[in-house]
């Protein structure tokens, strides 16, 4: 088959969905495999250096958030989904190595504008997909904001 | 369905029998049309200018060349192609312009590290997804050299 497994890096906002249908699709179409991940970008690399505050509350209010979050995608989709993660570091970095770690064949991905910082370093699609260990289809679900 | 109609971007080297393989795979698994573009770079944007020099026949050379190679890549093809386009001008904003024109859902590009000048700007794939009108593939073909 042309992809045995995709793996569906979601930001869990609205758009998600939008972007999951389009994995779902694929999945259906070639018999591939589903796994969702969701990347928590560490507070650290989010504000680029050390953050000199307990940011364990926070972090694990993130993750409670997020579970709950891909939970309620999860029942939204077509398919069984073989595996959902939360990971937590780099956004792009952690995609990848998901992506390597579940030899997938396949990425999934939102593409549109970042807000702050990350809109100045270029879209997450972009990020992604330079390094990717596989190939990249990055889903439109809004106009490039950068 | 998911996708009815797909551009293949194609630079016609060697790799593209990869690139166009998993395009194949997506008309069949979808059922959508297949076009296949090669964008000629403008020797005015290759070297950034004016070039003081006639380009007529190297233009012409260079269309005649890309003729060929475009039929020996549709030979290959395990799909009928609804249309083949040699056009030319700036790599990413013509496959954008194409895209538009011909109402494609999907573009699918090649990954790889492009040689010289554009290695600073970063490879196609990502040029092509910065602005993109729609979904694109990038299916992996080397390692990214920049």
């Amino acid at each position: 088959m042309m992809y045995s497994r995709i793996l569906l890096a979601v930001d869990l906002t609205d758009e998600s969905i939008k972007v999951a249908n389009k994995a779902v699709a694929l999945c259906k179409a070639t018999g591939a495999e589903l796994t969702i991940l969701h990347v928590i970008e560490s507070l650290n690399y989010a504000y680029g250096g050390d953050v000199p505050i307990d940011i364990t509350d926070i972090q694990a209010q993130l993750q409670e958030t997020a579970k709950e979050r891909i939970a309620i995608l999860e029942a939204q989709l077509d398919v069984p989904v073989q595996e959902s993660c939360i990971s937590q570091g780099g956004i792009e970095s952690e995609i990848h190595r998901i992506a390597e770690e579940k030899r997938v064949d396949l990425i999934v991905v939102g593409s549109h504008g970042r807000h702050g910082l990350a809109l100045l370093l270029g879209s997450t699609a972009n990020g992604v997909l330079h390094g990717a260990p596989c190939d990249v289809l990055a889903v439109k679900v809004a106009k490039d904001k950068d």
